[in-house]
Order: C-alpha cells, then sequence, then structure tokens
C-alpha cells in the first residue's frame, strides 16, 4: 500500500517538474529523498520572500498576495509594489512534508536534525507512514503599510530587502546541508543493497 | 520510570510557581495538562514581545535580548529602549513541550490540532514517552534600526506597537480555547476512572 502510494507520489512529482510548477532551487533535494527506498516528499517550498495584504500576519483567510519570490529580489521590484492599506513583507523558511515507512521515522527525523533543521517532528502516524514536517526557523515579517500609513524611512528600505535577501540566501544554505547529509545516507543505503540496513548511527 | 520521571518533573514545576519563575498566563494550562494521567509539560512560554539586537533574526549565537513581555506594552516603555546598531521588535508565539506516555502520543496531538495549535509534531519518541512539541503560527519579526540608520517612521510607530499587541494576545487567545479543548479531555478522563479509557473522537 505505502509502496503504491510512494510510486503514485513520484509520477505526479515528475508531472509537476516537466511543467515547471516546482521551485528548481529544491529539485534536486527532493530527488535525493525519495531516492531513498523508505521516503517520498508530498510538498516543499524552498523558501521565499513574500509581500501580502493583511491586518495582521497569519490570517489566512484574508490575506492577499502581492508578489512571491524563490530568489533575492531588488529594491526597484519592491518599490512599485509598496502600495494598498495593509502590507507585510515576510521571509519563510523552507519547508517539507515526507512520508516516512512506518520503523524508519525516527531514523528519518535524525538526519534531518543531524543537518540543522531544528524545527522537525511528525505530524500524523498510520498504520504504514509517519508524516514528516520540516522547516527552518529564521523569519522576517515586518509591516511595510499599516492603515495607508507608510511605515519606513525611504533611507531604510535598501537595507530592509538587503535583509530580507541575506536571510533567504541564510535559509537556502540549511537546504544544501540537508542535501549533504541525505547524500550519505543514499551511498549507505547503496552499500546495503544486499537487505542488510545501514548501521544506525 | 515515566511515572517516576512525572512525579519529578511536577514537583519541579511546583517550585518554578513558588519561585515566581513560570508566566502567570499559561499556569492554568500547565495544571490541566499535568491533570492528564498519562502527560506531563517539560517547558512553555505563553507567547511573548521581545526586543533584541542582532543583524538577522533567529541567530541565536549573536542575538542579545534588550526587552521582553509577556503582556501587551506601551508605546511609552519601548521608545527609550529603540537604541543600538541593529535592533529587532518580535512577537513570538506561544510554545509547549509535553512529554506523553507512549500509546498516547496520537491522541494528545489531535486535541492540540483540534484547538488550533496547527504547528504540532513528535519530535522525539523512546520507548516509554513521545516529546510533543507545539506552537502558534504568528509572529512579528520586524527591524527597528539596521546599521544604525532607524527604520521606522515616527507616525508609524503606534499603528507598529498596536499591531504587536494585538498579535499576542490572538496567540494567547490559543492557550485559551487549548483549555477549553483539554477541560472535555480531563472531564472525559474522571468519567472513565474506573480503568476504561475515554472514546475516540
Amino acid at each position: 500500500m505505502w509502496e503504491l502510494r510512494r510510486d503514485e507520489a513520484l509520477s505526479r512529482l515528475e508531472e509537476h517538474l516537466k511543467a515547471g510548477r516546482v521551485d528548481q532551487d529544491i529539485v534536486d533535494l527532493l530527488r535525493l529523498i525519495n531516492s531513498l527506498s523508505y521516503a517520498f516528499t508530498t510538498s516543499s517550498c524552498s523558501g521565499r520572500i513574500q509581500l501580502y495584504e493583511a491586518k495582521l500576519p497569519g490570517s489566512k483567510f484574508d490575506m492577499r498576495t502581492t508578489g512571491k519570490w524563490h530568489r533575492p529580489i531588488s529594491l526597484e521590484e519592491l518599490r512599485p509594489l509598496i502600495k494598498g492599506e495593509n502590507l507585510w513583507l515576510a521571509v519563510l523558511p523552507p519547508i517539507l512534508h515526507v512520508s516516512v515507512k512506518r520503523g524508519e521515522e525516527l531514523r528519518f527525523l535524525q538526519l534531518l536534525r543531524d543537518s540543522g533543521f531544528k524545527r522537525a517532528g511528525i505530524i500524523s502516524i498510520s498504520e504504514d507512514e509517519a508524516i514528516i514536517e520540516a522547516s527552518g526557523t529564521e523569519r522576517l515579517e515586518a509591516p511595510l503599510i499599516l492603515e495607508g500609513v507608510r511605515v519606513y524611512r525611504d533611507e531604510a528600505l535598501p537595507l530592509l530587502v538587503e535583509r530580507a535577501n541575506q536571510l533567504l540566501l541564510k535559509s537556502k544554505d540549511r537546504l544544501r546541508r540537508l542535501k549533504e547529509v541525505l547524500s550519505v545516507e543514499v551511498a549507505g543505503g547503496l552499500d546495503n543493497i544486499g537487505g542488510k540496513r545501514a548501521p544506525e548511527r
């Protein structure tokens, strides 16, 4: 059953990849996770800069996204978008959801920890799978306009954009480290292709 | 073994309470969780407003906290603290760590979900316990000073403080809802004191 769901998920991912719907920054990592016989990815984001209209951050139901970038941005592309009544600039960390075959969930959780994803946990368990969510912790969530009043001083805006970009790149560096840790895991798996499990670390 | 650790943790909590080291906003909730025979709390925060010096948010090692409040703040108390080279204002959501006896972890996770703690997961599992971490998702993380440059316009500061306070109160409302859900669970537990388990919902 779980193996069937894994096959279906991997086919769906290939379709999404062909259609260009997957963030390029995270494709290698997804392929690496999906090469583990005991895991498959169900959703992910490599981290992003987001501009949204809302009274308060995190109000999913009355927020409207007006800009979204999975890469650093320039002041020139941000400036014309600074309009509206209540506008927020956010830098959101990478997030991963992975289905792990029962019995391997603690092993996979430890791999995530080893690579610096401190916020990783099992969010659901059924008979044959555990769903693990992992995300970075660094965020920026700053208002640009509140009740029609522009919040930032003009001379501070370049500094704000610079910090947003730095934070995004720092976040994405976590993905690189996870790839390194998983490469070791995958290599260990191949060494043990005869059926033996790689030793617990 | 787990029961012994629970007894010790509850005694420690009583000492912390006597010494006034526990945030008053969360005491009732901690007592409620600890009245469940299958759980005890290990650490918690009811959500807070925090002022800290750092180049980037989330840089634990080079950040210095210069203000911390578990309640709404006034512009008057914030203003004199706005100084330094790089200063951030954060609103951090409530966070709970709970040890749950093995076999009850999914039940407790569901209770957290029912009360709106969407970010809840099992962060470690051993033979006799699962550690569950639950936190709110709403955050504010906004720079007030970057490289010595004051970031906010004077007229926007009252609005920023207002939003920070609103977000903190919204966060704390999650604690109230969790108390309601847990009250039902505790009542169910008492009805079944003869040893039968409360029915799964």
